[in-house]
């Protein structure tokens, strides 16, 4: 099978590097351009500082496949020359770019500027998929041939995976959640010093709280005719930050609308399978890890579990003052609740003739 | 005005240090005895490793006027040749000591072994010094002249301060609570290894979230007769290690009795000032800090604020899930929330002329 | 071809675990016992604690081809019915286990015990190979069928790596180090505290500074008959201890024999191939990675080169001071300096024939 | 006695915080002015963003006696109108400013724009005041009626102390030194991003080898006529970053001119007692703390000796390969070596006569 033409979009933020990861060696998306405001000819020497240094921050090297990628600035990039726009870029540019791109192409962003806009799914792969018939609403409203999705904030997707089989399964009542959350979420330029960080705990992150709420309801909530609207369950969260490089830790309170048992709960969240009848090539194995070690999940053992995509949960424990159960889990903000999540997303809908077709 | 003669138990390990550190030139209590299961001629001695290192793990230098306090074996010891005894040792050790020592001499104790026995109350200064009376009640029982009080356990004494404040404006329905404890909560030997706290959290404690459930509710319930009934007030936690030395941050979630606004709620924390009209020396002049500034509390800026005696809070904020507020708190587990809040409570109960008369 | 049965003793410690990884899937050993204190059916019970925590540390899950082999106690474990052991215990235990194991079969061993045996090399594989020689003369001394072989200290292997290349193409007149290592060096139980490691740098490392000097001494003497005669190049070292989970990063000051430019230099290290004719499973492709880029090598970054295996160099300058160079290398402590090293070895005297023949 | 009226130039900068704190209750200086390109009333109002948050990133709170000084801009500022300024400013800003400064007023300053100028001191309180003579030199060829005198980096300042003492009592023949450097000597903006330094040590440090060898050279030199001859003294160094809040960490290697015992040694440094006759305010009991536990000094435990102000030194052993000894320093990068350090200069040039007079 012939792949699909790809682009990435702001390819050498630490954002863009995570796509770069996700799609190196991908089957179905080949990477032919990246879009970036540095000047270079290829990939490679994009990444390269005056000064010797490597902009690239991923553990891993630079993946062969993407070394000699051409790139161009946004100005030289035609979106209709390729058959998927993959972007990570802050809002102020999203604005400029994502409209554009989308006229022509189908389009997945990691920017929040469309997260709320009515005629636009906030979506994450295996949780609600079904609010994607509201692509053909916004294409038809923006007279668009492709489309904008927007996955959500890293924060919410854990949270998102987590809540999903529950409120399936036993009805939700009541969320409360506190995350600590890794100094990658917070990008590279400037990123989270040291000074800040080390032997701390900052207690606030700028507007994570507001997004949480908001996006979890949307995530959560239902299409009804061309909106959606979003779950009446009441979520309230504080967001914090520790000194863990990757991996958002969260606490989580969540009331159930019917008594269940630790180990009903446990079931439901290990027998969690969405697209049981497609392997995504981005999707774990394991969508849901649940330990059984209180000691677990920690974030730096377990992030990587299902290559970033798994989340994982443990301390699952009825709560009584909620009425449910309390847990913690933690989630990869830059593979699952990055670039590849929205990776997998795309994936999703390709199997889903959304586009691609 | 002559000192009391004072002596500590388990004075080299790294609870006694902050014993010793807390009652250097105090103006009421003199220490005069040590008591520690190393062999040593005096205390300078005993902190010497064969290897040369030294096991005082204090930021500041060991005080002069401690240096050279005898040091016995709790066999030679003599617990009446004292007028109270401050202990920091293992539950095992209380089991075998502090009954001994309590048949004689006021012992104040950092150990859980007491904190749940019906005739004893468990106590911090300024929260619930009204609960004192339960002291004959355990002299009487016990048949001893001294007595034992135990304070609770260091995640408890942040959230109980905070929590009296607004239970007594506005009442307590329910309180939700996820700490990020610091690793000298763990005490030296072994501590928190390093494999396990760097690029990390540990989301589970043994036995804390228990604690603060059963301590909290004796330490906010109330004095019936010759017993305590406990607060009604459900509560949970989770609670989480994080890299962190010291000051353990609590995110909480309350719910209030009556509605009331930020605003109302800062002024309740602000004005807190239990014991007006005694000034006791290790109380800090603000008992609550409460920032406006949403970047605080952090526990490394915060911890030491009133020499590590004042609990500081910030991001107060109203909470619709449980119809109160959230807020974060840091409280300096090392100081108020172990020796140094034992000696505070030994000064509070003295000027309450439980003894020393 | 038929593999190797191979015993691991040890193996529920950290290094031990590291000799678990470094075997897992192994073309030519199969590991048909593991030797423990823990009594347990096999390895996966004997990591299992009663609180339901697991003693395994490393990074990714237990191998499932180590899971179900079988554990015995070392009482009960026969020496001889196996090819090869590994052994991963403190020099206490060695004493008593190894030359009993070596009587009867090959032995590698990561204790000190054996290194400065007369009649025993210190090896490291690619580095000192040829030393290989005088097992033949400790077994005839001692009487021994099998043989016991220790390798060297983590500290010292990344800098006998990347020496001996240096001695080799220009001559060593002296060598000075500094060392910032890893925590992982210090093993599991107590390891390194956090409160000793975090914002801080310990400046000591009880007996390491010794064991390098004597150490790289040994491995890069020269074999005269019978004996070892150590290097005559003078060595010293300060060995430190910082808050780095895996990866030895080291600074090296080394006088060359003749002059050599920061080119040449770089060169001879990239071209370093030691065992050319022979693909050995656990060597890398690379065995010194040599950064251009100034801010390399960082441990968190590279110490995962080449699957742990790789010696990454960086920093290459001039240095006038000992007429030579300095550089500044990144080694990993728990593969190249410590399990999966022996194996290598191991794998290295199979191919010379050592034993298994 | 009337107090010097001062300026603070970049106050609100770290290395300004520094200034702040270092003169707050000084007894011989009175801020009266800060310079600060942040407009605002005053220097508790320049410190607030407009989130909220607050720019003083120092652990204690800012001054009472600082937080109503006005703040005006640089062009408003008529450095004619103190006795004194205090600069805290980047090369480019201090290339603008000190000039114009130094025409009239005495200026001491943290920038390195000065540092290497022929007719200019580089200074260390109690290193080499004498060249203090110099500062006539540069009075008269410029035309000035004040001057500017710069501090070294922050990271000579440590090792220019405790080499000094050495090359008085036994000459000095080589020194190499590897660094492991705080975090806080990056400043704020951006300063070092916890993605580089968690889990990790940073290799080098942008032309700090080189400012090590240069400024080290004209410290230890001879003022001879107008100008100051480096020592010839060969230098190196390494230059790392570790993951330290504050306090650099050296290990040092120094080859001396005569043969010197340990306890030679370490007597030279303990009496170290430069300003015998004259007790200055900001100058340490101790310049030099000698350390006999092989476990410190550690950056965590001894940065603030002498509210930092001492240097630390411990690990003194003989160094046969260098024909001396090394040893291992912590000097505190934000205290002795920034702001507070300068202070301490001109408490110094004060009590000299070469200003204030």
């Amino acid at each position: 099978m012939q792949r699909l033409k790809a682009a990435i979009v702001g390819a050498t933020g630490m954002a863009g590097q995570q796509f770069v990861q996700a799609l190196s060696g991908h089957p179905q998306f080949e990477v032919v351009a990246m879009v970036s405001s540095r000047t270079a000819r290829n990939y490679a020497e994009a990444l390269l500082e005056p000064d010797g240094a490597s902009r690239w921050t991923q553990s891993s090297e630079v993946p062969e496949d993407m070394a000699e990628v051409p790139v161009v600035t946004s100005e030289a990039f035609r979106p209709e020359s390729v058959d998927v726009i993959f972007t990570a870029v802050e809002s102020d540019v999203a604005r400029e770019l994502e409209p554009r791109f989308a006229a022509t192409t189908p389009t997945f962003s990691t920017a929040s500027l469309f997260r709320q806009e009515p005629d636009t799914p906030l979506m994450i792969a295996g949780v609600n998929h079904h609010h994607a018939e509201l692509i053909r609403v916004q294409q038809r409203r923006r007279g668009w041939k492709g489309f904008v999705v927007p996955i959500p904030n890293c924060t919410v997707t854990g949270l998102a995976i987590t809540l999903k089989p529950l409120a399936d399964a036993f009805g939700l009542t009541r969320v409360l959640m506190v995350s600590m959350q890794a100094v990658s979420g917070a990008g590279r330029s400037p990123g989270v010093r040291t000074l800040d960080s080390l032997d701390n705990i900052l207690p606030y992150i700028p507007k994570e709280e507001e997004k949480v709420r908001s996006e979890l309801g949307k995530i959560l909530g239902r299409l009804e005719g061309e909106a959606i609207v979003p779950t009446p369950v009441p979520v309230n969260a504080i967001c914090t930050r520790a000194a863990v490089l990757d991996g958002h830790t969260e606490a989580v309170f969540a009331g159930l609308g019917k008594a269940a048992s630790v180990a009903e709960v446990k079931q439901v969240l290990r027998e969690y399978r969405p697209f049981a009848g497609a392997r995504l090539h981005s999707a774990p194995e394991e969508w849901i890890h649940v330990f059984d070690d209180p000691f677990r999940p920690q974030p730096r053992r377990d992030r990587e579990l299902g290559d970033g995509m798994t989340t994982s949960v443990g301390r699952v424990e009825p709560d009584p003052v909620l009425g449910g159960v309390k847990y913690v889990l933690v989630s990869h903000n830059t593979k699952m609740g990055a670039g590849k999540g929205a990776v997998l997303l795309a994936e999703a809908l390709l199997e889903q003739g959304v586009f691609g077709g």
